[in-house]
């Protein structure tokens, strides 16, 4: 496996299945982003990271000292070399570049996510990355949503375009922490999507055969993701088991009570109480307690709804059992819509690719990107925006262990997307 | 703060505070365990450590070898010898030490349990110990509980023993892990209570003021610890909610269903689900989840019918979630009672201390211990037994942040067991 | 207001208001049953009865002989007649009534349900109902889904066809127990849909305005009903708390657990326990339970996979609390497609009558209608159905305490329905 | 079996099973009260009934008119005369009755109560009362806790005492509604402790065998009886699922958030939710709930604790579903100690009867009685009190379907009372 200075000799499956092993959670991508970066400067693209490419002073629940510090050490350990590290140790890991085409034209933005999640992946024989060696190297940590087919797409565009000319300017937005929702928004803050006309987002996958490119993307859920923190009181669970204030209990009804959230008729919604970490040993009457959990609706209105009653749900979980509850919102994603002039500029691009046996111009999401918040910083602008999808033949769901692309979807979407920026 | 070697300067008070500062919990105790052989070997008692003080092979939920290495780390650099912590560092942290009087009589035992609890100590300044300076150097670890005083009582009555003649022969165990209940049986599988004649087990505070002795105790709660662990399917929270099978909600639901097991009328019941995790990431059914719980009665009978319909709930909560659910049993102790020739020769050795206000002669316990292992163990080979409680006057209950002794109460019992054991 | 007999002088909205105020619940529709049959017969068609119009002999949950005795003697208050009473007593509350048009032409049914909701109507005088006079006389009773309207529809379309020529034959399905699912496929069973060419069922509101129609529906949910008995142990909760098996919380449990069986991305999906009844006393551990629950599901084979886990969630409730649990389904209703056929036939005609503002050719129905099985036996047989709905300006939600509609609706409805069958 | 006059000839056994077959739940002891006071007054005792006997002004959850008429309607079908009932038919069903011994002496009050719980009878041919006859004639009300025996003896002590000379008075307090804890203080406020210098309160069974007679009880629970109302919102289950409120789940929250209250290391504790009702349709979003649910400590302090913590469980479900609460205390009882002299008495008594193998000073009781209230009464105005056990081997526990006695018991009760006021 290579480290962070030698992918410059990989091709795109190569890319693929580096960035793959080299499997690496929000915000703690460092391996990752100074491989990019890297690679990028090679190819003589103009390049910003760390504080230059994300502002991460309102990013709530970063990753703490510790945990960079492992990333870090992780990361050197794969190959890192101090100097990029420096940049991106605190947690700054988007990377922006730029490229100039040599003619007037519009400004196109490519974004591609790099994070990967926190779940075990599968050493199942049947699963290609086990068998063939290129599996996560990090336990608990996988690639289970094609953002490492991403990262490879998004730097095969890069060597394709550097060093000829095409009319206007191309932006890469490497966005870190996709997953949780707070990558686009930091990277909106560092001015990321200033100056874009057209802004392209990618994803592999979601439930289309290879072969089949979607245009435009509609359904997407809003989302709030929240981390509830309740803090009780302890004692000893025989001697004085009522002068506890058990902060796991309250956690625990309120995990059911979330759940419990009705469905609503005006909009398709999602309830996920995701993580639970309580308590300290048996005979210990829980003190403190933690969830985190996200909520999905495909209309905004409902989404903040949807928020609204889950907080009450927790303050009163927190009043059952008199313990204190502190809520704070930790990612979002916001419900989008497709221009159809990029719709259509895709759709066109695509039905030029010889491997492209289907083009659709609208594919249900059924999930949230907060890249919906750089589309619609670029709408607001007066720019156009589409999210299109690039069918993988994915063995099994996204976020699952066995979770995996067919590699010919990688030129695929780098054949669509280069035509569709030049 | 002294190391592993430099104990051997302190007083009564100065072990307490040195053992009290390096507190690890159950079969972690490697600086502990070093330092206490170590102190021992200096007097000139014929000391067991690691194998030969404890057979682990049937013990449950032992700590990992990351978790083991961490503490070995921590341990040497607190001091601990490299000689010393190989015998201990996978876990056997017993300390059993023999001496011979040198006149014939009977063998005497006196066991004092050395581990802390997984508890963060206050840090306010009305919290002695973090007023004094002497407060855990370990997070999140702490002697809550009383036992950084039993090991600076056993101490000091290894030194009052040694190079004076007494009649017999006097052993003392320094057990680990006797919260969560697995030290004691492990000791007694390595053959530590063989031959003992009488068996003084020792506690401080337990609601007793300073200058008052218990010389027996009852309403020992039977108690079992159990882990639970439970098994789904992890999918991706919005695409494929119902692909997931959620092991966090059935680990909720266990919780407040164990809770909510009846109190029985035939006994005094204790239930402590006290920690929960479960899950990984918000936009991620939680595939994994773990409980740890107590069970407790003051009838053996009743905490074997509670430990059954535990069993039953967590079994059902897996059912209606559709995960898989294993459950182990990671600890125990059992009831107990006290012999009353035993307690009256504490009663009587406590009537000799001037310090002594008050000897009771019985005390109700509230709680477990398995020291009610060892004492069953020498009581079936036809020896006797007592617990005894000397008072401790402290401000907080057991298992709580700002738990605490007053210091006075450690000479009391080292005059109460000199007494005895002469 | 009037009795049984006398509806013969109402016009429309008189009708509606009478039968509004008469409301009886599923199966024990009494007085609307035989106030329907009796002006049918006045009006010279021919009229089914009692086991002619339906067969009972698989509908689970039927009332019990008490309720219908109860339900006997309020209709014989309210003025119904003995032999009327006689034939509908033990809940044959279904009417069935045919017209030769005296010309060549195809067989056309409209379907109208006719039973009330067990829901407290309002009072407050901004309910036309209560202001005017016409609210419910029965406690906890009420039409809140505008059946009283539909009856009023099919009435007065009797009474248009009745003794002038058209084409063919109509036949009139006066439903019971639509609420609930059971009453359609009663009269199936019964015969009620053979020889039918062509179906109309009729809804009033659904969140339309007066003066829209819509011709055709979808989004029919699946919908299966549920009644799960818990039956545990009595006990003195507190002599003896431990000898009880707690029903009480094992429904309680089972609700919650209901409640929070996922979402689907697959199809969209309802859950709601409208009904749980358990134990007698405060000092008795509760050994007796029931729910009464709906499962609905956008796609069929979702409902039963809802149900499948529905009922794991049921048998685990029970489980975790040692106590018995049997379910039975009580009530049903399926998915259905509207014929393009049958839905252009209601658009024109809807485009003829001069108050309706507004024809669509579809409705998104969002909610469940056992006349899903009735289309079905029509479509099966090679005949076509529509499902069409009448706006009616509702102030409120349907099953809400203030339901009520914009009684212009009634005449647009007759206008429409009339000129579809002739 | 016997109407309400005739019970005039029959002998002890025969009036418990009378009393067995004619059970009435509290307030509702219609036929017994009519029953209890015709025989008194035949004796000659001065008999006080209606509101001379209880005040419920100020007593909570009334039966309603109709349970009441119906109460009536089945005690004049079981032969209570008119004139009887009219003292009594709005529930004031206290009987007090005096006798004057015609010598100087003390007030001596026995207290018997009268009601019957809300439990079906076992038809079981292994149940004496099935078997031979004299089961209960009301479904779903069973004499469950021996109070049908508790009249008999009152009554044959009332004949014993009747025409026959001893020294002071005795009053006979027939309690209504023991079984919710309402009916005692209801007799006190109508003054029916006054004047009373010695108080016995009995009781049959309690776990005790037939021959053994306890003097004095301890052990008594204090006991809150908490009704808690949920009101919601109701709205169409499948349309419009996210308007409703949800009273049902809001209760099923509480009845499991009330069991998982945590046990009391100060004292034994009971919680039992014994009823729950709500919603009125599988379709319809419950608007609607209500729990009736006990509390009992052997503390009163840590009942009132408990209490407040019920209140804050019943209070946060309502805010977790954003449903109204209201919490109603419909009753309760208090902690008590027997009076030496009365023990002493009892237990002289006691070894008088040759029929008594074995006299208790003291029986653990681990149960509630509102006797209590009386107690305190007489002793906050200088008198003295106890509550007598004698022993029923009964077959089955207290509230349960097969609960039964040894009709032996009664005799024996009688002879020590009649021993004890003499």
């Amino acid at each position: 496996m290579n480290d962070g200075k030698s992918i410059a000799g990989l091709d795109l499956t190569g890319l693929r299945r580096s960035f793959h092993a080299h499997a690496e959670t929000a915000f703690t991508e460092l391996w990752t982003s100074v491989a990019i970066a890297a690679e990028l400067r090679r190819l003589g693209w103009r390049v910003r990271t760390g504080r230059e490419a994300a502002d991460l002073s309102r990013v709530p629940a970063l990753p703490g000292p510790d945990e960079l510090a492992r990333a870090a050490e992780r990361a050197r350990a794969w190959g890192a070399d101090d100097d990029g590290l420096r940049a991106v140790r605190d947690g700054h890991t988007a990377v922006v570049a730029d490229l100039d085409g040599g003619a007037p034209g519009p400004t196109t933005a490519v974004r591609v996510d790099i994070d990967a999640l926190p779940l075990a992946e599968s050493g199942d024989p049947s699963h290609a990355p086990a068998r063939e060696g290129f599996a996560s190297r990090s336990a608990e940590v996988m690639h289970a949503c094609g953002h490492d087919g991403h990262i490879a797409v998004g730097l095969e565009l890069a060597r394709r375009l550097a060093g000829r000319g095409f009319p206007g300017r191309v932006r890469l937005l490497f966005q870190p922490a996709e997953e949780g929702g707070r990558g686009a928004r930091a990277m909106l803050a560092a001015g990321a999507a200033e100056g874009v006309d057209r802004l392209y987002a990618l994803h592999l996958g979601l439930g289309l055969p290879v072969g089949e490119v979607a245009a435009g993307t509609s359904g997407f859920f809003a989302n709030a993701k929240l981390l509830a923190a309740f803090t009780g009181r302890p004692s000893h669970a025989a001697h004085s088991p009522e002068e506890g204030r058990n902060a796991l209990l309250a956690a625990a009804q309120a995990a059911l009570g979330l759940h419990a959230l009705p469905r609503f008729a005006a909009a398709d919604t999602r309830v996920n109480v995701g993580v639970l970490r309580a308590g300290t040993a048996p005979n210990i009457v829980a003190a403190d307690a933690e969830l985190r959990m996200e909520l999905r609706a495909t209309d905004g209105e409902v989404c903040d709804e949807l928020e609204r009653r889950a907080r009450a749900v927790l303050d009163a979980a927190g009043a059952a059992h008199e313990v204190g509850v502190r809520v704070e919102q930790i990612g979002a994603a916001t419900t989008a819509r497709c221009d159809p002039a990029a719709v259509r500029a895709i759709a066109a691009a695509a039905r030029d690719v010889p491997a492209v046996t289907r083009v659709l111009d609208d594919h249900r999401f059924g999930a949230s990107d907060d890249a919906t918040f750089l589309m619609r910083a670029v709408q607001d602008a007066g720019g156009e925006a589409t999210y299109l999808v690039v069918g993988a033949s994915s063995p099994a769901p996204h976020h699952s262990p066995g979770f995996d692309i067919d590699e010919t979807c990688l030129a695929i979407a780098a054949d669509v997307l280069e035509r569709a920026v030049r």
